[in-house]
């Protein structure tokens, strides 16, 4: 049973434009809001999602989206441009339960990889899609991270917020006690006072965790400080840095089979 | 001497927007427009501008802008917002000549990263860096990839773009003619009828081009076809891809040292 709504103004609507554009609306009712073809139907293989929202012109050339589950909504061109976060709507919008763990859910072998002050959700994303690719068995976000339920980082991640445990933990001391006490190894990403990635042998460990910073500043000492080793990627000279996803995800490809 | 410009009707102004916004016009005047103090004294550092555009305060924060080459132009902050292309600008601007190779400059034992049809100017900017980053020679840029001195691009190549030899050619063939005349093998990104890469020995190559296609299509059947050898990035089951900057850099990490 498909309902239809035409008004903007609709109370339904204004919520999703809450949980679209707000990380303490999101929180606070546990939902994310997911636009677009691909982003939704990939989501909804592995999340049910609680609502659809769909043009019938896009019905009409994607029927398989009355298979998605949950209650189902047409909308009108309008209410599709006032749902969407881009210029050119593809004309469906899902909302999906979000699912964090915590630091007690971190387990020993695990493959983990741990943000502290990402700021880019674009950063963000593209780090879960590495991790899931990889095989990586969650991320932890710390500090001020972005958040990896906003549109732009959902976007980025391409539904890999659901293929990895992930973690929000503010203290990011707390999140590497979690990986001693279950006995992960931590690699710090840190241009000083390191060693250069490639002369980190991964044969016998057993488990890993890959600590990323800021775009800008890096780690923070603090946190270089308490991991088990500081890791570089060496880079010709004249070059400071990398982008912050290439830089993370090079050390998620070193630590993949670990 | 430093003349001033008040009037957001300018004609210099208007050229340098032009600059900023409009490909055709940086290829005919072989110049290009750069925004931010970082990118502009990191530019300046390789590349001699043209012109420097500042406000009187970030003049007064950054009295070093003086020392740039280059005509000088104080702005107000009205012409300033016109000049940028970002929220919030910082107040200085640079025109930069654009310096592009041919594929007669490729030459043998050179390192390269060869994209077709890379579209989205911030894959084709980190993938510059990257290449910067890992000691590549150069960049050979085929099809319609995204223009490297777009505003976007340059910003997220960080000043790589004058670090790396840029080579347009439309052809893709032509750049592999290229590459195989110069005795660098081809490694083409492929998903399918590929080898792992980290089954691809770097040792006793001399030289080496790899090469990236489309965000969303990956390269076409002819360049695969054509290339020395096709190799992934494995991913765990469910994963069909990664950021195509990231996708990229992994295999300019694992080509880096040949």
């Amino acid at each position: 049973m498909t309902e239809s709504i035409t008004s903007r103004d609709n109370e339904r609507v204004k919520r999703v434009c809450k949980l679209r554009d707000c990380a303490a609306a999101r929180q606070q009712e546990q939902l994310f809001f997911a636009e677009g073809l691909r982003l939704c139907t990939d989501l909804a293989a592995m999340l049910m999602p609680q609502e659809v929202y769909f043009t019938q012109k896009l019905l009409d050339a994607h029927p398989e989206l009355e298979q998605l589950g949950g209650r189902h909504f047409l909308v009108s061109d309008g209410v599709a441009a006032k749902l969407s976060d881009t210029k050119a709507p593809q004309g469906v919008f899902c909302v999906f339960p979000r699912s964090v763990k915590t630091v007690q859910d971190i387990r020993a072998g695990g493959r983990y990889v741990c943000m502290e002050h990402v700021q880019d959700p674009a950063n963000v994303g593209a780090l879960l899609r590495s991790a899931a690719a990889f095989g990586f068995t969650g991320a932890v976000l710390c500090a001020d991270c972005a958040d990896p339920f906003s549109p732009k980082a959902s976007r980025a991640s391409m539904g890999a917020l659901a293929k990895v445990d992930l973690i929000v933990e503010k203290d990011t001391a707390a999140a590497l006690r979690a990986f001693s006490e279950n006995g992960i190894p931590s690699f710090a990403a840190a241009l000083r006072n390191s060693v250069p990635l490639e002369t980190v042998d991964t044969a016998g460990l057993h488990g890993a965790a890959v600590i990323i910073g800021n775009e800008g500043n890096g780690l923070t000492d603090e946190t270089t400080a308490v991991a088990d080793r500081a890791v570089r990627i060496p880079m010709a000279p004249g070059v400071e840095s990398l982008n912050a996803a290439v830089a993370g995800s090079v050390l998620l490809w070193h630590f993949r089979g670990v």
